[in-house]
């Protein structure tokens, strides 16, 4: 069993974005309901010491694409921050909208099987 | 199914903060039940290097209009800021109180049917 | 509905903090358990550059009163601070220790009916 | 009725480190569980300008004391640092590991009847 | 009982992380699920004034290893930062990618029994 009770399974999720490196999160359609949870960005010793602005590609509610702005780093200034388990739901895009970055993005990639434990309830 | 048992659909949201330039948060009355869960605050490489303070208005447990300061960040000393999943039920007018921005709002927009699972189930 | 299953319903809540003004939350004797979640701490610009400290009071769990400290904040240093959503049971009292301020609070009042969800259920 | 459903009683837990005083967090054996949930370390303005190491002792899965450190605060650089919620089970022991303080280290304190809930549905 | 309703045993964990040092997280095969709920990543008074970048190495979904980047602090910059509860499923590795550390990793160690307890309701 897992973190919650009859909660998602969770594994381990980190990319590195670069000035012109796109990089997608999109699991193959299965059985299970996927999420990612964002949690970490982080400066490297090689990030030039400007602004970084980490960019994500989602969905909003009326199924368009929307753009977002997840976080803004500068090595001098603010080398890492917590992204509080920001959750995104799939096809997600991170990708840098300034700055060249290198700049990794840390998570949980968070699995549910699609049949709800409460439906087997009842 | 989604993140917590039998819990919200979860969408991206984001909108860009400048002087003078409202954004409001305030889905038709559909079926669902809406909710703004607000994760980051952050500048951008063009924010000018002064206090930005962002505002948040939205209802009292009276029904009375309430403004509240979301985050307040600057680029040289903070250029991003965590807002650890505050929930927020719309009507929602975000607005600079100071500084002219811009200044990025991310987070999740959370839809719930209006009928409680919990009914269901009974 | 809202947020949790069943859960509360989420209003926001924001003050200010002045040296020598404190600021009470303290919701009338009604049918509703009230809580208060607090989520940022952030200067204004015209915070003077001092460190302020921002403290709360309220009950341990024998009912005496308790002071803590909140945050401490410096315009030039740390703008904005999460809180993280700290959870304080009314009445509860903010005030400045150090500093003379203003300095912003916001965060979620939360109110659930009385009778449990559950008790409902049986 | 309290913040999650059949959830714990939320009171306010505040403690002031200095060095060469621990402070420890031991609640009497009644019929409560408790657990701390530290929510901010904050420095004070009397504070000298060092790195302030703030140390955690608890137990382990086996039973044996651990140490942690829980934050790393200096006034010129990071007044006050989120904590997030960190939940440890008493008997606690806070410290400092390094510098003189004063650290100011604020939380919930959860109690909750020992019968859980959901036995007494059954 | 414990923190949620139902919910797991919460032990306190530390390691301390330096260069060439891994510290593997890798609780023994039990009747217990382990998960680790890392809170904080904190620097050492002894830790040089660098960028030290924290790499964390777990499973991917599809059971490969995959390492992602935890946090990156720099004692002058920043000497602490929250993780906000990132949890990771063991088998998990620790270690600098750069920098000579030290480096004060804490969080919470959480065992739940294998048998869920909705199981045990049916």
């Amino acid at each position: 069993m897992d973190l919650e009770q009859m909660g998602p399974q969770t594994f381990l999720y980190g990319c590195e974005l670069k000035a012109g490196k796109e990089v997608k999160f999109n699991p193959e359609d299965d059985d299970f309901d996927h999420q990612l949870s964002v949690r970490m960005a982080c400066v490297d010793p090689s990030t030039k010491d400007e602004l970084n602005v980490v960019e994500i590609e989602g969905q909003d509610s009326e199924g368009q694409k929307v753009k977002a702005v997840l976080a803004t780093l500068k090595p001098s200034t603010l080398p890492s921050v917590c992204l509080g388990g920001f959750e995104i739901t799939p096809p997600v895009v991170f990708r840098l909208r300034s700055g060249s970055g290198p700049v990794h993005i840390s998570g949980q990639h968070l699995l549910w099987e699609e049949t709800s434990p409460f439906e087997e309830e009842e």
